[in-house]
């Protein structure tokens, strides 16, 4: 397979080759081995032989078109460590051998106001997703990390510190640094009091970060068989939050409260955990709008926010940031064969905190 | 009338004086004069004789007991301009013949961390606000400036720039400093686009503050009788928001959304105007829940926040602002005794853009 694709250095002929991987042609189908192109090389293109993938609660909405908009087939996977296989002639950062990472993003225009800033994740024309998106290269959608291997422009791919499990460290490219970013962004650090909402993939990282960060943290759990795991992971406290009379303990004291809950909740709830100009930032994504009310945020001066993901010299500080205070996340090793019931226990909130899948798993059924 | 009280200068008797009000008795009765005790000023104290005196939406809202918790006899008004014909021993600031002015609040504890940053609104007991707050002297209600006269310590009492008309410059103390403080607070200026929406007492206000700030201003409204007016005011450009393609022509684009709206509204049609890292700041309070997607905040890191009036030192740094670039607020001038159709009238949104009541017809009718 061959299509032509106009390049900084002239049009280039990009061939493909076919590879394994693992997805589904239908929102109500199941994931089954099935084969897609990769393209070989071109000169700023690193290939990875994929090692470990995370599953992301994204991925599991995608393939079941649950946001709508879902391309078949779709090959999932955006939490992806691997192994460089080959370079491109032109590739600086990486070299045959080395370990590399692959995020929720492979390309951006570049060229817009946000690529500029390094928040190629607000990209003008739309970043390039891992999976789902509109390949610039073969033209057609994007597939994920449930495969062989992938092939990214060096300038989005990521290295991996040496001294981390690399199994571990695969959902650090989507949870790690979904979390890792607003804590950042709104500067949570010693002095600072941090709520966590929800004690997920997403949550169990953000304990984690924000501790390492020198901040003190309230973990926020409607579920008493997390309080113990809460603390072991690094909580100072921990709430539950359908006891009304424990949410006052910390009313109007918090200084920022990340929200990794994707179900319907009551934010308001959280939001009167602030102090004067405290933030709440939601970083998962409930399928209906939240009611928000007026008081909650008028008299402190608070705010309500999102974010999503973080750009790709973001990520790669998360990552350094993560090697440097040997942080990794708490997996559960799964072969590609159980993603599909891997995806009924995410549904459950059944998994402590990560399935990671052990992709050797697909090599051994041609 | 004789009450005592513990100050850092010993037990003193504060003693009070009956003086001219407006108020009302219960929340379905129309405003009437009544009689209202009123302390003599003690060594700290300001007693202003009330000139002009602004009519706010929450003056409406308290007088009715829409908000719940009113007390009555309830005496509403809280942008007061007048002048000073008494001082306390140990007055500095004021002297007898200078105008003055008293905003939203009177005082607060001083001591919280608050208090101490300048954030006297935010107090953690609760900012002594111009009426309907607990009397820290007399030990009954607040009483506002629909009065003859106000007694205030002189650290809650504004300087009036002396080029500004008394009367129009009256609505500056609460609308004013209510849409110049999140306007300062997110950094408004040269070079950001900024979006205001609804065109009242507040919204008209945010107008000429952020053009004044140098920002481009967008007005946001429902109604095409207002664009000319929103021009006039200082817009760039005005938009009309109930069409779906007009709404299209900024979205994305803006840094900073104030929505001066205080009926139910779409929020998400206006956070969809904002570019990655705007702040849409809520200052009108919709009495139930605005319901807020998600993908609304998540994708652009938008921020979606409340501001209340503003601190002392911010209220009077305003002040000297719009004496600087002598802004004041469009008004229509009403005598006291036209309160209760100036309510009526208020509902309608029919002022452009705020009454203010001349006090000296409180004194016509004995």
């Amino acid at each position: 397979m061959e299509t032509l694709k106009a390049t900084a250095e002239g049009v280039i002929a990009i061939q493909a080759k076919e590879v394994r991987a693992f997805g589904t042609e239908a929102p109500d189908k199941t994931l089954q081995q099935i084969k897609i192109n990769r393209r070989i090389p071109t000169p700023h293109d690193v290939e990875i032989e994929i090692l470990y993938c995370g599953v992301c609660h994204s991925d599991l909405h995608t393939a079941r078109n649950e946001w709508h908009g879902t391309i078949y087939p779709c090959v999932p996977g955006h939490e992806i460590i691997g192994k460089v296989v080959n370079v491109g002639t032109h590739v600086s950062k990486f070299k045959v051998g080395d370990h590399a990472a692959v995020g929720c993003m492979v390309d951006s225009c570049r060229e817009c106001q946000y690529c500029k800033e390094d928040l190629e994740q607000y990209c003008e024309e739309g970043n390039t997703a891992t999976y789902n998106s509109p390949d610039r290269h073969l033209g057609m959608q994007t597939y994920g990390g449930y495969s062989e291997n992938i092939v990214v422009d060096e300038a989005y791919v990521l290295r991996v510190p040496e001294n981390l499990d690399l199994a571990a460290a695969a959902p650090l490219l989507c949870a790690g640094v979904t979390t890792y970013s607003p804590l950042k962004h709104w500067n949570v650090g010693p002095g600072k009091k941090v709520g966590i909402v929800g004690l997920g993939g997403l949550g169990h990282m953000a304990v984690k970060l924000s501790k390492a960060m020198g901040a003190e943290v309230v973990v926020y759990t409607t579920s008493v068989s997390k309080v113990e795991d809460a603390k072991r992971l690094g909580a100072d406290d921990v709430v539950l939050s359908k006891d009304k009379n424990e949410m006052l303990r910390y009313a109007g004291k918090l200084h920022f409260v990340l929200d990794a809950v994707s179900a319907q909740h009551d934010v308001n709830a959280y939001l009167s955990q602030l102090r004067a100009d405290g933030t709440l930032v939601l970083v998962g994504a409930p399928e209906h709008p939240l009611p928000v009310a007026a008081f909650s945020l008028i008299p402190y001066r608070r705010t309500f926010a999102g974010s999503m993901i973080g750009g790709i010299a973001e990520t790669q500080e998360m990552l350094d940031f993560c090697g440097k205070h040997n942080i990794v996340s708490d997996i559960e090793m799964i072969n590609i064969q159980q993603i599909n019931e891997a995806y009924e226990r995410l549904l459950k909130g059944d998994v402590r905190y990560r399935f990671v899948i052990d992709m050797a798993s697909l090599k051994k059924y041609v």
